[in-house]
């Protein structure tokens, strides 16, 4: 028994069209006309497959194949499908088509299960709209709950709340939606790695053991706007400048300062009223952190602050700063792990152990239950880009390991 | 003989009304629908006070008060209308609304000059849409042509000669519309000072005798975007970081490097994909260079350039600049000034002569004839900002030596 490969470069295909950028990367926001669009295809997948489908109050989809026990707790299977502005096809996608082949192979197979397995599609992982990531699965856990959907907001000061409401959702019941530990055994999520440790290794399967934690704060430094012809250098109170030097200070201090494997990036600026000739009265950028070792997010963390406390004063300017969201590194756990890989050793599927930088859905998870997670390498390493790519071949690999990892999970004690 | 307080009060604030951005300063782009509003609001002024109009193919309005000799050349006064982004109720308008003042005040006292006035309404002054300055007075002086309109763009790609004939203008007829030496005397500009220097002299009135030169340079630097968590500091292509230095770098050597009075803004960036857990892949920025001395931009410039071929091999990036606009330093014309500063005198206005920081439409005319500015003070020395503010007395003050200079320079051989 085996997965199919057309099967699943059709699927990801097909949804690789849901794209409000076409010509220009993938773009598909959660709340969007072409979420929507993917999120119906999908739907209807799991209704021809037999699935009972639910769509939570964030807009997480939950299609269950019932086991011979009903009463058990589930397998959860899936990743999401938004993608950053301009990003590619295969990140997150890869997760979805990867449950959604496991289950139609086993449901095409008539191979029945103890446990109940369900394919979930994370609403809202990358945080393209509001800023903070992984909406869907802390709403999930519990790690979210209405108030936070009514202060995540994006660039235009609409809210999450008011984004999934718009979308037809009811996110007044986010608490009703919690998933209780009791309810799951596990969770696996196929993924596509964004790095090029598999490529360079020239593997075709990554078994995660960590996830690096991650801290996201925004930056707000706020001056005097004033004419750009007019005011002496001495008089001015330029945010533009002070960001400029905490801009350098970040890079700095994450190649220099915190622990080696210690990344931050200032991937989002804005700044007003963003004409050639007017010295700014408001500059304002993110700062993601991250890291497997909890000890370098701080230390950069720290370092950071201090740079703002000194440049603010440098500068005479109010500078202040906020977390947006946060992310602990995460162990994953050695029982899945330990399936995954029996599962790639009886296949005969080259592999290795390593650790995740980027966060996924799968670390909310796994505060609550057992969660492993499956990499398939990353073309040059590149990802969040239109250039992404994952070989097919490698993509269908991904899935017989999966498929065969549920089937252990559910006979595990 | 005095112009009327109350009138140009109700003009300025009329004027304000037509605002995209009310309760948050003053936002009146050209070609907008506010443009437009203000526009015909003048027209119809000028129609009324029996003036001849015309608008030429790039929106700008020339209203003629004819001369008991009316074939020699007019003495052209005014300013422009359009604001940057948030902007304030003063800048432009106040030398646009002196000049149907002065204009009112003449045709209301029945006083006859031999030479016609021109009241002048530019176009496109503070580059808010394509950001090159000055569009409108560049055309009027044969600085632009119709290569030109097409080349500069808005952010959104649309350019300036669609943004032209989509107001309904015949950009195409940009070369007949240029003005001939022989068919001006003179240009008068009243404007607000955007310093400090006459609010801290406590004096109404100054007399400009030099315009500061500006350059104005785009920015690019081209990365490599990618996964902000999964991609270590070492593999980094990142536009951000290396725009960040050079930014610094800027406000470095306008501050240290070039001439005293150098400034140098960075007030423009934009950043793509500008989402938070994305490595930028490119970063481009504005710089806006001005000194009265030419040495003073041309030092900044070259550095700025060493600057940024060092930091694009440090960061093993493409970065390049472009020039999108640029003025000379201007000296202003002896006699002009000079009929400004006798007139003052005989209304026994304090005064001072000065420079100017900012570019005006004026520094495009003194190519083709004599010029003259007259600034009135700025609170606090604040423009481009929605609390940009000048006394209407003061206001007043520069309309009545306005009014007496236009007189004098008609008298003059």
């Amino acid at each position: 028994m085996e997965t199919n490969l057309q099967r699943i470069r059709t699927a990801i295909e097909d949804i690789s069209r849901f794209n409000s950028t076409p010509g220009n990367g993938c773009t598909r926001f959660s709340y969007s006309k072409e979420d929507r669009m993917a999120k119906d295809y999908i739907i209807e997948k799991c209704l021809k497959l037999g699935l009972s489908v639910k769509v939570d109050a964030v807009g997480n989809i939950r299609a269950r194949l019932e086991g011979t026990n009903p009463s058990l707790p589930v397998i959860m299977v899936g990743s999401h499908i938004d993608t950053v502005r301009h990003g590619g096809n295969f990140d997150g996608v890869v997760g979805v088509v990867g449950a959604m082949e496991a289950v139609s192979t086993l449901v095409e197979n008539d191979v029945k299960l103890e446990h109940p397995v369900e394919i979930i599609v994370f609403a809202e992982e990358e945080g393209s709209n509001c800023g903070s990531t992984m909406v869907g699965s802390k709403a999930l856990t519990g790690k979210y709950d209405i108030y936070d959907l009514h202060s995540l907001k994006s660039p235009s000061g609409v809210s999450c709340y008011e984004l999934a409401k718009g979308f037809g959702l009811n996110p007044d019941q986010i608490g009703k939606h919690v998933l209780s530990p009791d309810e799951i055994k596990a969770m696996v999520e196929l993924h596509i790695e964004q790095s090029v440790v598999l490529e360079r290794e020239g593997l075709p399967i990554g078994i995660v053991e960590a996830i690096a934690g991650m801290k996201t704060i925004r930056i707000v430094a706020e001056g005097v706007p004033n004419h750009a012809g007019a005011t002496p250098m001495g008089m001015r109170q330029d945010p533009m400048a002070a960001s400029a030097q905490l801009i350098s200070a970040v890079e700095f201090i994450a190649r220099h300062k915190a622990l080696p494997d210690t990344v931050a990036t200032v991937g989002r600026i804005f700044c007003e009223p963003n004409v050639p000739n007017v010295i700014p009265g408001r500059v304002e950028f993110t700062v993601d952190i991250r890291d497997v070792e909890p000890q370098g997010i701080e230390t950069a963390r720290e370092l950071i602050e201090r740079e703002l406390e000194a440049v603010s004063k440098a500068y005479g300017l109010r500078i202040w700063s906020e977390s947006i969201g946060e992310s602990e590194s995460i162990r994953l756990s050695k029982a899945v792990s330990g399936a995954i890989e029996e599962s790639a050793r009886e296949l005969e599927i080259p592999h290795m152990r390593m650790n995740s930088g980027a966060v996924h859905d799968a670390a909310m998870l796994a505060g609550i239950t057992e969660v492993g997670m499956i990499f398939v390498p990353s073309r040059n390493g590149r990802s969040h880009v239109p250039e992404e790519h994952t070989d097919y071949e490698h993509i269908k690999l991904g899935c017989d390991i999966l498929l065969r990892t549920i089937m252990k999970i559910s006979e595990m004690k």
